[in-house]
């Protein structure tokens, strides 16, 4: 439980972490606590506890199978409506649910809800997701599972809760995080295993796509078999890297 | 106390009100309740419980005194990362905070924050309110109130707890809704007083304003003295509406 005056259930005014547990490890927690720590810092918040934070997702963690753990950290209770107290306080919790491994492609629509490339916060996971919140909804109502998320330029950014791919030919493109994207975990392993280009580009580049591929630290990399009208063919740089990248 | 599975605290899914209470009443309670179950509609959440809203506010208010009285309905427990549960079984909760007028004028600066238009939760009060904390948060690292966040087109929006006004010669201008500006309560009782134009406007006209105030439920009219290095006179409509917007 936590108290009514946490400025997270309040104000949105946290961050959060969604890694993936195997058996009880957590392979990947390093990276996440290093992004965490840098949310912090654009946030204006105190250092992150690392030691306690990394505690919280080992204990949380499963023995066994494949689970999802979240990180949540807010800026704990207190000050007067948006002003934060001083000190600021953070609270930490973390939670873990199963998590199968998804295994069908995805179908996509682009959300009418719009990125928000002028704010800091479009580049961290902050308790104010209700922007992805409501695209994912989109999708779900016209029968997608996951949304395109436009910046306000009209250029892609991310999907509701994964990165964007897309392949033209021989070459494979990203967002730019200045469109308002997510540094992604499992983006930026994708950037250090092959050659991709970080553009801003409009919503047409993916209909003259060979393949689009969305990728997060649950899914690793999913294809996209579907968006809107348009559909996509199995690609074979595609099936490797989601064999690749658990 | 709230569980930690609440989307509100999770996701900053959900909608809040902050409401004037004079002596145990609460004047505009039924335009706060309008204005939270068209938000309602809006986020695709079960329709307000009316009643229910209204009884935790009035129970919340105390009996003397002014008093802030801040309402919150979260989209509840459970879900699946960003997809909610079906049903949604909303909650709501109301607190309150001794409230003392504010009778200093207001010194702004230009947050470099920006508001985000292309999404419906732009004119919406909601638990993802983490872009009006940072730019307040940047007000108040350069020795300002309050902030002036612009959107993304570079377009005068609100500030980071209120809604901003300017007036030209014989003439009184605010940003339209269109901009991501909250559909405030004292701004419409505003625009039912006197006539004000609903403008789109980038931030120079502020500069080349005779004066510039600010609106919401706890403040009413307060007068805005400074603008970054632009000082603002006391004017004489500003006093008049401060003196009768309470």
């Amino acid at each position: 439980m936590i108290p009514l005056d946490d400025r997270g259930l309040l104000l949105g005014d946290g961050l959060f972490e969604t890694m993936l547990a195997l058996d009880g490890a957590i392979p990947l927690i390093e990276a996440h606590l290093d992004r965490m720590a840098g949310g912090c810092a654009t946030l204006g918040l105190p250092a992150l506890d690392r030691d306690a934070a990394r505690a919280l997702c080992v204990e949380a963690a499963p023995p066994a199978g494949r689970a999802a753990v979240r990180l949540t950290l807010t800026a704990g209770s207190g000050g007067r409506g948006l002003d934060r107290p001083d000190p600021v306080a953070p609270r930490l919790l973390a939670t873990a649910a199963v998590s199968p491994p998804v295994q069908t492609p995805a179908a996509l629509i682009v959300a009418a809800a719009r990125r928000n490339e002028g704010s800091p916060a479009s580049r961290l996971k902050t308790l104010s997701y209700l922007d992805n919140v409501l695209a994912r909804a989109e999708a779900w109502a016209a029968g997608a599972d996951e949304a395109v998320m436009l910046n306000n330029r009209g250029e892609l950014a991310c999907a509701g809760a994964a990165n964007l791919f897309w392949i033209e030919g021989e070459r494979v493109f990203t967002p730019a995080l200045s469109c308002g994207v997510l540094a992604g975990i499992t983006r930026g392993r994708l950037l250090g295993m092959i050659t991709v280009a970080e553009v801003a580009a409009d919503a047409a580049r993916l209909d003259a796509a060979d393949a689009v591929f969305l990728t997060n630290s649950l899914i690793g990399v999913r294809p996209v078999s579907r968006l809107g009208q348009r559909t996509f063919a199995p690609h074979a740089l595609v099936t490797r890297l989601a064999r690749d990248v658990v």
